[in-house]
């Protein structure tokens, strides 16, 4: 059992000790060093993870070899390649690990085994989604907003651990501005 | 009754009359006219909408007056702040029509009582903000893929009938470019 996930789930529906052991049961675990890949492009992704302890950067890389950072994700953040994952198709991006990460791993099988045993979790699920919906829509406008003061300000604002954890690089790169750029900018 | 959005609902989770008619009961319609907001920046959104008839875009005004464009809505696809309608927080993006619009209206009580209600519900509503989820995750692709054929082509193969309904202007909007560049694109 893993105390940590008990309270990520209990943030949104309360569970007995019975139904977490269930679902805990349905979890297995991962480690990964740093630079160690989780999912690679074009291949198979039939889970999705939760972070227990670490960091991760999912990533697209296009025909010129750039790299686009579509997320990060750290403790209690869920990642995976979710297109790939919903539609049993190939991955089409890239997630690596920019510390040691420790994961608990959910299959789509089992996932979908949950959400159709247990009401509460259906519901866990519906409203983590929600708030991911809601992520990338911050992330969009970030996007969308020309100014890299003003793109700063708000991942500042957003997520203030993730900046601190961040390589220098990594995070030009997600704002999309060189690193000369990044280092102009001032902290809000 | 709206068969219309019996079919939406059972392309993910059947139900039988009773709960549709009980689903449906849950639900308000509203009329727009081309030009009329549906959601104005700093409002409070109570409801989200699945659009029956229309087009409608969400977006963001930077503080030059400059529009961006987050996202398009047609029929059979849902609408609304979702950030706003999550956090009760007040609207960052405003929703207007492109086209006269017709709409249903579910409010984040009715939604709720729902999802708690019927176990169907909840997984229908995980669904579709699975898929809304990875929507985005393409948007953000195609905003970080800095070649406008390439996301002319994307877009153009994710929703090849939204592209005909859109004005020029707007589709340059959405993509990020000049109208003069849109011209010189060529059709997929």
């Amino acid at each position: 059992m893993n105390s940590a996930l008990k309270q990520h789930i209990e943030k949104i529906t309360p569970l007995t000790d019975a139904e977490f052991e269930y679902v805990s049961s349905m979890f297995s675990s991962k480690k990964l060093k740093k630079h160690q890949f989780l999912v690679q492009e074009d291949s198979e992704v039939h889970n999705e993870y939760w972070v227990v302890k670490g960091l991760l950067k999912a990533y697209h890389t296009d025909e010129d070899g750039k790299i686009h950072i579509l997320q990060f994700a750290m403790e209690d953040w869920w990642i995976t390649d979710f297109q790939a994952y919903m539609n049993c198709t190939p991955a089409t991006i890239a997630i690596d690990c920019i510390e040691d990460c420790e994961l608990l791993v959910l299959s789509r099988d089992n996932k979908e085994k949950l959400c159709n045993e247990l009401h509460s979790i259906a519901n866990f699920f519906r409203k983590k989604s929600n708030v991911g919906y809601v992520a990338l829509q911050q992330r969009i406008l970030l996007l969308l907003n020309k100014n890299p003061q003003e793109r700063y300000n708000r991942l500042f604002k957003l997520n203030p651990k993730l900046l601190q954890r961040l390589p220098k690089t990594l995070l030009a790169s997600y704002l999309g501005v060189s690193r000369e750029t990044l280092s102009r900018l001032s902290h809000p």
